[in-house]
């Protein structure tokens, strides 16, 4: 879900969306999706202030309250499946802030291995590292026409409406994200199936939809490096799975060190991972608002 | 500093402390640490919720803003250098949960890497990592006497008084920490020097303070293995750092992909890191706090 409508620009839309009819019970509308988070305005503000003092405090000063009020209002009070872009716009505006060239990570179906890989803009500073990210990140929200209180019961899901407030939130932070992004652009991509259990064949760099992608920016004209498995990203997959046959690499040390303190998972992995990673560089901001 | 109380408790203070008098300009002291961190409060409830709705929901139901008021608590209106353990016992009951067994890590000179290595309390559960550390991760506080607000110009350093309300925090969580701690116990040190431009002898297993508190595990009863530059930890240092030397277990992959998305940084290493990984069994809770 997050990120992946930049990827979509640039692939085009691959599986087309058949949208749902939400439940209606006695003219109240029971949504399919989780209701919002509770403690959210804590939360959030929370992460706000925790991301301008302590993980990125070059971002300077920023006023939180005023930010999550500009947040609240974008789908407070309205219908939650008519939130648009626009909606967000004074949000985006007080909140946004430049990444650093060279940062940039894209992905999708990866969301744990990204946030431990980026180490909180240490290494990466994709999406969810950014300020106007953390607003989002791990958290769901909607209210409801005429009533300006947070609906904690249930939320609409991206099959019952495309235009609620989490997918339109994604949507214009992508495209924010997209806009700031310079330099040389990371992609990871999971070939993986999710779950993991049994190797599913997944796309791999040169096939399916990754060479769609591939042959997208191309035709753009970027100069693109696809690499199967990147080593670091491995590695980090590696730290819990040190006797698993993908970490062959790693297994020349000592074999008192294996299994002792991370006992090896063997069983329930076919293969470990199989993550994409896709380099190209981006070197205008290029314009997809209008 | 945040977890040495616990490894002082078991190896004694290997160093002597000389505390330094603070500087008084016109009776109103001026403290050599930095203020309280600005939007203590807002950083602080957000965690708490955070913690017990994202990171770990098993902790059950807590009221934030009131393991807040008890925080506060402590320190407020008191002598900044007279906070006793006993001042934060309301604090430390409100936000009191379980350590699962085999999930402790105790640490010292390593908190950004066990930040990363501890995953969220995915791999293991160090105190940082808990509802009690979370109030107090990378964060500043004190009050002053007769007053109730915060000081956010400056707070007491160790070297002036140790009974300041940081110090006095990480004592009492990490006494409480240890008294929740059960099963395998891991100790993860840092044998390297920090800045680590330089090769610096540090200690390795069964040498020097290592060797100290090796003999005083062993004392105890307690059967233990420690692990020089233990392979998952080394592992996740690799990630950014894969032409190193230390790194040589992983070079068997081909070459395109070393340095190319993380260049490498031999030039600023002289040695990787040297981490000293030492685990044992822990049966028990005991009690130290009297």
């Amino acid at each position: 879900m997050m990120n992946s409508f930049f990827l979509s620009l640039l692939v085009g839309l691959l599986f087309s969306k058949d949208y749902v009819k939400p439940t209606e019970i006695d003219g109240k509308k029971k949504w399919k999706g989780e209701g919002t988070t509770p403690n959210l305005e804590s939360i959030v503000i929370g992460r706000c202030y925790e991301y301008i003092r302590i993980v990125n405090p070059s971002v300077g000063e920023k006023n939180c309250t005023k930010i999550w009020e500009a947040f609240k209002k974008a789908f407070m009070n309205k219908d939650p499946c008519n939130i648009l872009p626009s909606d967000y716009e004074l949000f985006i505006n007080l909140s946004l802030h430049t990444i650093p060239p060279n940062k940039s990570l894209f992905w999708e179906n990866n969301h744990l291995l990204v946030t431990s890989y980026s180490d909180r803009t240490r290494r990466y500073m994709p999406l969810c590292d950014t300020l106007i990210g953390s607003f989002g990140d791990f958290l769901n929200w909607c209210g409801q026409a005429n009533d300006t209180g947070f609906n904690y019961d249930s939320c609409p899901t991206i099959e019952e409406c495309e235009n609620n407030a989490v997918e339109t939130f994604w949507k214009i932070a992508s495209i924010t994200y997209a806009k700031q992004s310079s330099g040389v652009i990371y992609v990871m991509l999971n070939g993986s199936a999710i779950g993991g259990a049994y190797p599913v064949k997944g796309d791999s760099c040169g096939r399916g939809s990754v060479q769609i992608l591939e042959e997208r920016l191309k035709t753009m004209g970027y100069d693109i490096t696809c690499i199967d498995n990147y080593k670091s990203v491995l590695l980090l997959k590696c730290l819990d799975y040190l006797n698993h046959p993908d970490c062959s690499i790693v297994s020349s040390a000592p074999s008192t060190q294996k299994g002792l303190v991370s006992p090896d998972r063997n069983g329930s992995w076919s293969r470990l991972i199989y993550t994409i990673f896709v380099v190209f560089v981006f070197e205008m901001c290029f314009n997809t608002q209008n």
